[in-house]
């Protein structure tokens, strides 16, 4: 398995719980959105500082398994990479951890589009190489969770 | 008891329930927002009309009581009536029932801006108009739940 | 294209909104489920009937394609069938449409749990059956709306 | 002004903010929520641990302030404490920052629960006292943030 570029941590609020007393399964979406915040802040000076430039970026297409349950105040990791840079798109993936143990995988496609016209527009070079980057960068494999590594 | 203008429909989702088994506590406020969107719709030409004319109403205040909770699959009325209409503000006011039981109670306060500057601005006369006449032409207290004449 | 059996009516909610003015991309996983609701109200007594008997059903995995934004007050249909229908799984194929217009399309699979051991355990036999009465008795082609049929 | 207790910090999540390029009104009650958890994870033991311990705790009276708005990945401070512990019931404040600005208030009533029976139960010697002595420790007025000395 390859390796992953960061980590956000999560835990379970009360309020994404429902009656089967585990996370809600459109939780995930929301935890994805929040690691590729993150990666975006750690690599490319974040997205706000996308948008100031007048670059939005959508989702246009999202995959999810869900393996094992998260529940109330469970702490969780969402490891992030990004693959797939072309054109005016790009495509996140995650894995959530609780501890060593597989919960989800996934993963979510971009496009970027101009923020006046709301047409596709390349992603800006300075985006790209950001990624590029953040993607050689990573760390070694000897740094990632050991379940990350099966 | 006081009349009530306009009756909303809601349907209690499964993604609302919490790990106790009941709605959470801050679906209430996304219901209220649901009855002002049918009651300004009903009333005053809908909040898009509003928001197309430059008008955007915000969220000043929130009180809410929770009775009784609500379940999945619950189907709630919640009647609406707005008051203290004055200056740039108003007021909304709700009544959560289940049949004739009542589960919860709540206001919240609003405040127009102007959509540009995002400053107050006085609410407009059409629609200042369009409250008066909403409240005064409302059902006559014969056509209201039996629960609301408590 | 084939035939779909289950309407379920959306409007989309302000909170649903994101700060893009669009519907936030995890609100279609709540609508979907808000289908399924409707689906297995319709043809299989209601999911509350279905919890009643000690099943429940978890959600596996989840595939959504974005193809045009829906917006705050946007009534939407979103059409709903049931698939592979084996074991202890089954998997719900959706359609988003506003007017003619397709706005998303999805799938989710479903595992059967029981209620006290979590375990999975084969679909009860009158749910399949409902199931595959609800699909054969879907309304003909001529009922459906024009976009469904492109 | 009183001293406050317990600080929470919240990142503003852009599935949480509105077609106002805001946060929703609705997302500071989950907010505050989180607060308490952290309060009494702090303080107390956890909720999951009141719990399992048979006690539940419900919301019955919330009300919010909104003095201006938060913005998509503001990073805010929810300051907590816990006044009025009287028989089954206790109430929570709340205060929002984002640096020294105040952004919003509140406060949320709740009373214990049975979790078997679901009715009410005096709140516990041990959870009753670990609020007392937290109330007590907390910082010196000169360990909270300017603007809430205001």
């Amino acid at each position: 398995m390859d390796g992953w570029t960061t980590e956000t941590l999560v835990r379970v609020r009360f309020a994404e719980t429902d009656a089967q007393a585990v996370a809600h399964h459109a939780a995930y979406l929301v935890w994805f959105e929040q690691a590729r915040v993150e990666y975006l802040e750690r690599w490319a000076g974040g997205y706000p500082a996308l948008r100031a430039r007048g670059v939005e970026a959508v989702v246009t297409q999202a995959d999810l398994r869900y393996l094992v349950p998260a529940r109330f105040d469970d702490r969780l990791s969402v490891w992030t990479r990004c693959r797939d840079v072309r054109g005016a798109r790009f495509r996140f993936e995650y894995l959530v951890l609780r501890g060593g143990e597989r919960l989800a995988e996934g993963w979510t496609s971009h496009a970027c589009i101009d923020g006046r016209t709301l047409q596709p527009t390349r992603i800006p070079a300075w985006l790209r190489e950001a990624i590029v980057r953040a993607e050689s960068e990573r760390p070694a494999a000897g740094a990632e969770p050991a379940a990350a590594e099966a």
